[in-house]
């Protein structure tokens, strides 16, 4: 075998989600030369996830016509605060999981170097290495889908704070006895702005008699509704919907303006499968909103974007850590 | 004149407000040793505060029988916005100023080092050197008064972000569609928890035929109501007022609770003239209120204090701030 052949030159990002694994690979240069998929089985308990991690890592090296020798680090993105330095998941909330060593566990399995960070820290990381030149010291990404979360990098670093949970933004609260939230309170920005927010917003306004295309599309009770489907039926020219969508994108306007208030970031990336979908119809209406409801002056300057890794984000910032942490 | 009178042991802090200028001497202890307080004079424009700051800085020294020459540093807190590097208050909202050099107008008018920073980062320092003997990585201050503001230590240093204008907490939304806000916005937190938006509530309340003992102690419509007063009326047992102060107490909860989900610091601290009066009445509510609403997890071993500092947290900020940076 030629020297080259077995130089450790490719890094492998890992999104551990509730339902999936994502693992990808990528070269020095990240651009992507191989990824698999697997259903995570939460429901089986760690062990038997710590492992199908290892082989998702596995089956993507394998996807590409690589050897796990090739392979310099892994970085893995998990839910729920992650303590980088021991690799430990603290609390994994879909998982099921608590205090679980998941580095230690998977390098066991792999026999290469495995990083750790929550998915949203790696998600922020991946937008900030590959799609924002410019370097900013200071970014916020607020990722919105199923629920809300962001991560933050503030001097060119992942800041997680006193208990790693920095950035669990998704709960701050926009309107003092708003709707229910899944944590308990009222008025959380994901109870009014997440995926299930709007779908429940739809749902119970279709109950009390409200058209929209929608149902043509999908039947009466609008189950398996997907954020897809959103998109088509606004293109189709749902007014109703149109409404809905602008009134989340005002919220999400609204969190994005507290964010800035309270940390002023150069920039701030939306992602997530809510924005991946409907970048086009929301994101004008978040930015205005952003810039009206951030204090005066504290706005110049920065910019409010969307992110292009849509799925790709997790696997992408596994990679930027794993490289990152070998360098 | 023996050597060590002529060293260079002390500090002076200046808290620069709208309507009056503090000044405090202070030996490298952080113990006072003079002050001295002249009224602003904002109308007069940038030239003569300036003087004024410099003339109320001679005169603290005065008081305490010392001279220039022992003072290796001023520290200046500022409304609004400051340039830490190049010492300018880039806009200072009470002042009506823009782009002032204020470090190096005083230097001119005092031939010592002076060092401007933003008021409520400024007193955030003071409380995090002289009150909180842990020293932790990451704190929050939120000076409660007039307005709300905010300051923040991350990784052990002030962060201003990218328009230095980080930590203007006052203007987060916390009530979509809320009570008007001084700045044109609805709901913010100094919409629902400051003095003025509580001495609004109370005033609206007593014209619409609300009784309380207020009206007794200041005449029916409450001119030259102070926090003060609103501690005297609660102690003779004023429900009303209880009630009042209970709520804008949840307010301020959920205000901690934003931060300690956004950020997790690991000390949130609260000061200025409303926690000042009513920290008896107030805390014990803003504590359990902040830990309802924080996210499972986030808030675990996070301290939330009041500061005893009271109106001194700007000139002893101000000293702490010119001992660092001479150092």
């Amino acid at each position: 075998m030629a020297e080259s052949a077995s130089k450790q030159d490719h890094f492998v990002g890992v999104d551990l989600g509730g339902t999936k694994i994502l693992a990808g690979v990528f070269n020095h240069h990240l651009k992507c030369a191989g990824r698999s998929k697997l259903s995570t089985k939460a429901q089986r308990g760690p062990d038997a996830v710590i492992e199908r991690v290892a082989r998702c890592v596995r089956d993507a090296v394998d996807e590409c016509d690589l050897d796990l020798k090739r392979i310099k680090g892994v970085g893995v993105g998990a839910p729920g605060p992650v303590d980088p330095e021991s690799g430990k998941v603290i609390v994994g909330p879909n998982l099921s999981w608590e205090d679980v060593p998941l580095k230690k566990e998977v390098e066991k399995l792999l026999d290469v170097p495995v990083f750790v960070e929550n998915d949203c820290n790696i998600c922020t990381l991946g937008v900030y290495e590959t799609e924002l030149q410019s370097k900013p010291q200071h970014m916020v990404g607020i990722f919105i889908g199923t629920g809300i979360g962001a991560g933050l990098i503030l001097n060119g670093k992942l800041f997680s704070g006193f208990n790693k949970t920095a950035g669990e933004i998704g709960h701050m609260i926009l309107e003092v006895g708003g709707p229910k939230c899944s944590c308990g309170n009222r008025g959380c920005f994901e109870a009014l702005a997440s995926r299930q927010a709007i779908f429940r917003r739809i749902q119970t306004a279709v109950k009390d008699g409200q058209k929209t295309i929608l149902t043509e599309m999908l039947g009466d009770d609008l189950t398996d509704m997907r954020s897809g489907d959103l998109r088509k039926a606004l293109r189709r020219g749902d007014k109703f919907l149109e409404r809905m969508i602008e009134e989340a994108a005002e919220y999400i306007g609204i969190g994005v303006a507290n964010v800035i208030n309270l940390l002023n970031p150069e920039v701030v990336v939306l992602g997530g499968g809510i924005i991946d979908a409907l970048e086009d119809d929301m994101m004008a209406i978040i930015i205005e909103t952003a810039k009206d409801y951030a204090l005066s002056g504290t706005a110049k300057g920065i910019e409010i974007l969307a992110s292009k890794l849509a799925d790709d984000a997790g696997i992408v910032g596994g990679a930027v850590l794993a490289r990152r942490e070998t360098k």
